[in-house]
């Protein structure tokens, strides 16, 4: 522990904290931070707090933003019939770039994980099921496809559909400009499945 | 330029100036960062300060301290009659490692690279020059196997030998481990330059 010199050892724990960064990269980016200037060093402080302080989440679909509603929610013209779900703000960022979906969005910032202790009540799924009134005419499921993304997909329709509101789901399968070589084997089941007459 | 919420650009912005992160990881770091409960981000935010407030270089060897002397310059146990020079406080911490040299060390904090405009006088080599009193046998020159490395051991060798001291540089070779076949040409070289009888 006394490998380091204790203001270094604070900064290597906290960069340790972040996603995909191991102890050799937590110290390389430590030493990087003694090289900056004061004001740099204050600058990167001053972010860190100001988007923890300054970001909250939108009244309605629960993604970050800076304001009460964020852009896409204030947007009069996102068709609010079309709610697409989604684990985080990030998979909101990739289908915006997109340019294809019209609709609106809700975070659920997580998914179902009973390994990990968390359980449908963790997640902002109240916050979706109040937005369910008859102006809403289909809940698009885009959460990950993985264990969790499923084991949280599955358990949406068994919520949502009973409502009467059409329920979907992302397609499966290969992706494109991938080679079927390295697709692997529940990809290349799921693509079968979901084949389409052309 | 407007992809984010402004708190989180800021944020993106200020993870993009640290070393190896891209503009991927910078984002994923950034809403790791939105993840972390209030008191987290005071924590990373205050570590990023403290580094800078509360690290200093040590009067003697210009590495990193948190006090007047490192620890290596404040024990008396080490052998100050030999100095090993080096680029950047990190080459400390790998020769620390392993455990094999006695003597005190000093550091650069770069390497001499016109390119960057980076000049002797940038260079903390006044304070190496005060340090070579009487009571030195040897320096070390271990900077590193790259251009600006080179150019900066053989400057120091200009400037030092003449006054009557042993000048020496880490040998080169190749990796204990490593294979012939991934080694470079120029390390081959050197390795078959630096050969020993046995």
């Amino acid at each position: 522990m006394a490998e380091y010199i204790l203001p270094l050892e604070k900064l290597i724990e906290q960069f340790r904290k972040l996603p995909g960064i191991g102890k050799k990269t937590a110290v390389r980016l430590a030493f990087s931070v003694l090289e900056f200037s004061a004001e740099e060093a204050e600058a990167f402080a001053e972010a860190v707090r100001g988007a923890k302080a300054n970001v909250r989440t939108c009244a309605v679909c629960q993604n970050f933003s800076d304001g009460e509603l964020c852009p896409v929610c204030a947007d009069s013209e996102r068709d609010r019939s079309v709610i697409c779900v989604v684990e985080d703000a990030k998979a909101v960022m990739s289908l915006e770039k997109v340019k294809e979906f019209g609709g609106v969005y809700h975070v659920l910032h997580g998914a179902i994980s009973p390994m990990d202790g968390i359980g449908p009540d963790k997640l902002r799924i109240r916050e979706l099921m109040t937005r369910l009134t008859e102006e809403v005419n289909e809940v698009i499921i885009a959460t990950n496809p993985t264990v969790e993304g499923e084991a949280t997909a599955m358990y949406l329709t068994k919520l949502i559909k009973p409502l009467g509101i059409k329920v979907s789901r992302l397609a499966y399968g290969i992706p494109v400009g991938g080679e079927l070589e390295y697709a692997d084997e529940v990809t290349l089941m799921r693509a079968l499945e979901g084949r389409r007459s052309i």
